[in-house]
């Protein structure tokens, strides 16, 4: 399942803390290796809501920009490794990653509705990932059929570290038992907030 | 590439005008063939931004609800067909189907932040779509790639037939050459805003 282009990653090199971002400007193709850290509420059915932290990493590779000026230029991004870990009281040890059977894949470009302001115009980043929320304490991994929609506004600097950003769910997302997909769904996501870190040192990442 | 849930469609019956809908009660498992109009905005990079008001019909298998009282009873729904025409000068006539390669799928429930009011609580509803917008002018079908999330809030019958609904789209959603899917995104959905009719006639409906 692809939620939109793939990104070659082919030669692109692996970046970490130290590198250098310069705002306004496109950089050269990179995979950037990234801090994250996430609150998500769940909703599960008859049992109740619970709001969990997350912390982990995530490895976007991005693609060579279409243009060297800020204003026109397109970015497009693969979510290529995520690793978060939570803790729950109710739900226990929760770790989140990708789903292999999604391409999880976004974009950075200007918006249509610019941002107000003076100055080069910030730009919109937007991505479409599937996951597993793996709960070992409920005996399950939860997948999401739709794609979770995370965006980050007002983006001055690719990557926009240090940025907020919000999961754009509509009052429920629905999780599914990776085992029965074609059951009913076991929980919902009713909120998503995060916050991209900046380069991590290649001794946190695993590879 | 399914959104949701596969709902059965054999031995189910076809739903037309006349057809009584009692408030507040979950009605057993049909298809409501409904009439649908939809105002929707598309930008194309570097050419502009174009609002198009489409007409035409749905059809709408609902599965029996999860319970015989309206507060616990959930219904999971499949858009099962799709036919709306619109007119742009600048776009020419845009027919909009569903993408065969989708399962949009769906699902009414009671929120986890309910509504306020007296009575009963309304449910939400919401649809994951997988569409086609054959643009014959431009010489090119679109599609998107990541669902189109329509949403009817405060829903007091089912089907919400007369209700004004929302596509959550923020900023945009991109659509792709049909052709050309690796392509770079060919427009964007910046808004969709849509009412659900009444139940038609047979005779509307081609099949």
């Amino acid at each position: 399942m692809r939620y939109g282009r793939k990104v070659e990653t082919d030669g692109v090199p692996n970046l970490y803390a130290g590198t250098k971002v310069t705002p306004w400007t496109p950089p050269e193709p990179g995979i950037d290796n990234l801090g994250i850290s996430s609150v998500d509420t769940f909703a599960v059915p008859g049992v109740g809501e619970f709001t969990v932290q997350f912390d982990g990493y995530v490895r976007v590779v991005r693609s060579a920009p279409t243009a060297g000026e800020w204003a026109p230029a397109e970015v497009y991004t693969n979510l290529i490794e995520m690793k978060m870990v939570g803790e729950s009281p109710e739900l226990g040890t929760i770790t989140v990653t990708l789903n292999p059977e999604c391409l999880s894949a976004g974009q950075i470009r200007t918006p249509f509705d610019p941002y107000a302001g003076e100055g080069p115009a910030a730009k919109a980043c937007r991505m479409a990932v599937g996951a597993i929320f793996d709960m070992p304490k409920l005996g399950m991994q939860l997948v999401n059929r739709e794609p979770i929609i995370l965006t980050i506004d007002d983006v001055r600097t690719i990557p926009p570290a240090g940025a907020p950003g919000k999961g754009q769910i509509y009052r429920m997302l629905p999780l599914h038992d990776r085992n029965n997909l074609e059951g009913e769904p076991v929980a919902y996501i009713t909120s998503l907030r995060f916050n991209m870190g900046g380069y991590l040192e290649k001794s946190v990442i695993k590879n």
